[in-house]
């Protein structure tokens, strides 16, 4: 099953890892990370780098679309290659899947019109515009539509999606190996668990240092 | 403060991310990937690779040292390049950290000697051949030294730290941008929650995908 992770300049590089490091323990996952060029691709921060092995143009059919999130999807909201691209994998795809704000990339190619989703919390009046229905869920399935909340979320994502594809047990055994049982300093994941006053500042947009 | 992340060949991706995005959102952090020589360097499963941008000769002192474990730990026990560099580093180092097997390589260098440590719940005991105490805890502190056990537990070792070193509320921020509020589809992240017989079978060494 060929898996193919989306990425360009200045995702955040956990959307895409926590996938990869789940639903990527698939036995028989060909996963492979694309991008409109091949090379290394920096994250949002630009300290880190992750290789695109493969260009969009050589993975026309994957079995799985993960596109993850970050402050550089402004910039691809209008990119007609990646946008086409994902209307023409998804049309052979069997799962298509976003972390964060990927899910406004994948409303953008006018793929969730209809649909129930989700994105990172502060972006999901965005999915409106396109049509979408946004929930506060952190995973919503829709069909064979997958969206994942904000970064971190991808994992649940990738387990969720892992035990669907491959049985609970499977799931099971890399949450095991991959040893995710979290246990977070504090409660403060969700605006609805956070101080309200760093909601409020991060609502108001000041010192919005992940999108 | 300077944050250097150690990567080699074969180590786990999740390790090494869990902390870059959550450690490496300190206001003045200068995170930087290293390993012996710059350029990409694979992960565990061959189909990702992250840039290395210095060389570990090229970064003597960092404030923070982070390094990973993966199946590639095994074949760096005996690196001395990667292991002189350990002992000079953290010569210097306000924080020497670990995630899952990354540990074993502190203890190797001799710096765990009589601390309480964690691992890869797999990996645990192989922590007392160095004279380190092993803990089953998540997350552990021993002066400055910190150890994460398996992979995800790296995401919550950056942020207990990150609220060590930048206080509550930043470290509530960064768990509040990246939507950390973990939701996993299953209660099978620990070997005292997961079904016995996978934890046996692990045990007994058969279908290891991950170290």
């Amino acid at each position: 099953m060929q898996i193919a992770i989306v990425l360009y300049d200045r995702f955040t590089a956990l959307d895409a890892v926590g996938p990869y490091e789940t639903l990527g323990r698939l036995p028989d996952a060909d996963t492979v990370f694309v991008a409109e060029r091949t090379g290394p691709v920096r994250s949002d921060t630009g300290r880190l780098a992750l290789t695109a092995d493969k260009s969009l143009a050589e993975v026309p059919r994957p079995d799985v679309v993960v596109v993850p999130g970050g402050p550089g999807q402004g910039a691809q909201m209008g990119n007609e290659v990646l946008l086409d691209w994902l209307r023409t994998a998804d049309g052979t795809s069997a799962w298509t899947t976003s972390v964060c704000t990927g899910s406004l990339l994948l409303a953008s190619a006018g793929l969730l019109e209809g649909r129930r989703a989700t994105s990172h919390w502060l972006a999901l009046d965005g999915l409106k515009e396109f049509g979408a229905e946004p929930t506060g869920e952190r995973v919503v399935f829709d069909g064979k539509y997958v969206t994942a909340a904000g970064v971190s979320s991808g994992i649940d994502m990738g387990l969720t999606l892992l035990g669907r594809i491959a049985g609970d047990e499977h799931a099971q055994a890399v949450q095991l190996l991959t040893e995710y049982d979290p246990q977070p300093p504090y409660d403060a994941g969700s605006p609805e668990k956070a101080p309200a006053h760093l909601v409020d500042r991060f609502r108001n947009g000041s010192h919005v240092v992940l999108s």
